[in-house]
């Protein structure tokens, strides 16, 4: 006889990096059936043990924890050994022990879904390989919210990921992704670490043409949240100065 | 002087098209704080006024309407006149009315977030023409949840909509998509009206190299839901068969 299997929960967090701001519960960001079932989860996977900690804390506020926070086990996920990009599968494999023995396991991200723009996905990928049951829980991802809030065109996006940090790779792909919006009217969508948001949006401004739309969502869903979608001639025209310590979803459409 | 103007609010619904499965309350799929700003919207834009009013009900059992739902303005999105593909900027622009003189403005999907792989996103882009404030209020779109659940690549993903109906037409598409994921190591999204849903799972495992992996989110933070991430070789050696009645979304990635 074997031992029924668990799943895997793919737990949303909130965007706001667990920052808490005055009077924003966590409720007010996440459904109720998703700190439900995360109340009840005795294993986690998450990027970092600490926060994911925090977050429970802030879930047993609104819906008490099934167990002690001490007595629920939290493994962060496995980290590339030095000079090395990757990890070896067998490393996420392992984390799923606990659910090959019936236990129920929670994947969080730091912020929005996890595995998506995060490093759980080969975590997820581990899970269907070994034929287990996954469930992404409802709650927002950033890179959709942005695109809906852009007005761009929401039929047809890609999403980037992060531009080269050296200028000349930088602009030469931004020429490149502009060209590829322009052939199949797709809104591209990217991300920056947030110190490197001001520089992003420098170059943006400065290499797109000017009939480009180019929009930027910062901060969503914190009470400073703004969305900025303009053509590129108006952003030279009346430039907006963007905060370096905020998360920030940059998309354009080319016309 | 100028009257105060309103905010576009872009109002996320359930991913289960209204559709209640028994005990599935809407605070187990909405943030709280999403149902208390809907609550006191008296002004709406949708896709489907019905709908929209079910939706209200809904909200209205959790937290009651801040007006009666009679005098809650709901109108509909305006639809292409026959014979053609455009709606013109005007209708949109004519919508925002009651955001000029003052009063906040929701914008509803039939499922998901309005404005992603929705008609919504000319209103939201007729609102930043108008220069007024646009804000998507967090939830889940069951494309963002489709990828994060799939195990495929998180971080650079391309969201195509529908394929073409014509079956050659689709067999190039898939076939174009897949060098496309291969040369970015991009993952691809679709979507499928879904009594199309069989055919679209046929044409992909049929015409996908047997080392990509596709997967099948189907019924998304429904109970019956359920996603297959496999390689084209496993989907061909042990097929599934698709619900032609349920939404699902398909990924995939070349390797």
């Amino acid at each position: 006889m074997t031992a029924p299997r668990g799943r895997l929960y793919l737990v949303p967090n909130t965007l706001d990096f667990g920052t808490g701001e005055s009077g924003a519960d966590l409720d007010d960001r996440l459904p109720l059936g998703v700190l439900r079932t995360a109340a009840r989860l005795g294993h986690w996977v998450a990027e970092n043990a600490k926060t994911t900690r925090a977050f429970l804390k802030r879930v047993d506020a609104r819906c008490p924890l099934a167990a002690p926070l001490q007595q629920i086990a939290i493994v962060e996920l496995p980290r590339p050994p030095k000079g090395r990009t990757e990890v070896a599968p067998d490393d996420f494999a392992r984390l799923l022990a606990p659910v090959l023995v019936g236990h129920d396991l929670g994947l969080l991200s730091e912020a929005g879904l996890a595995a998506l723009a995060d490093p759980g996905a080969r975590l997820v990928a581990a899970a269907h390989a070994a034929g287990l049951r996954v469930v992404a829980l409802p709650g927002a991802s950033s890179i959709a919210l942005a695109i809906a809030a852009s007005g761009l065109n929401g039929q047809s996006f890609a999403f980037i990921g992060y531009l080269p940090i050296d200028a000349a790779a930088r602009s030469a792909r931004i020429r490149e992704l502009e060209a590829a919006s322009r052939r199949h009217g797709q809104t591209q969508v990217m991300i920056e670490t947030p110190y490197r948001n001001p520089a992003l949006l420098a170059a943006l401004v400065g290499e797109l043409q000017p009939a480009t739309q180019l929009s930027v969502s910062v901060g969503l869903t914190l009470a400073s949240e703004s969305t900025r979608s303009d053509s590129v001639a108006r952003w030279r025209a009346a430039p907006s100065a963007l905060p370096a310590d905020v998360p920030a979803v940059f998309s354009f459409l080319a016309r």
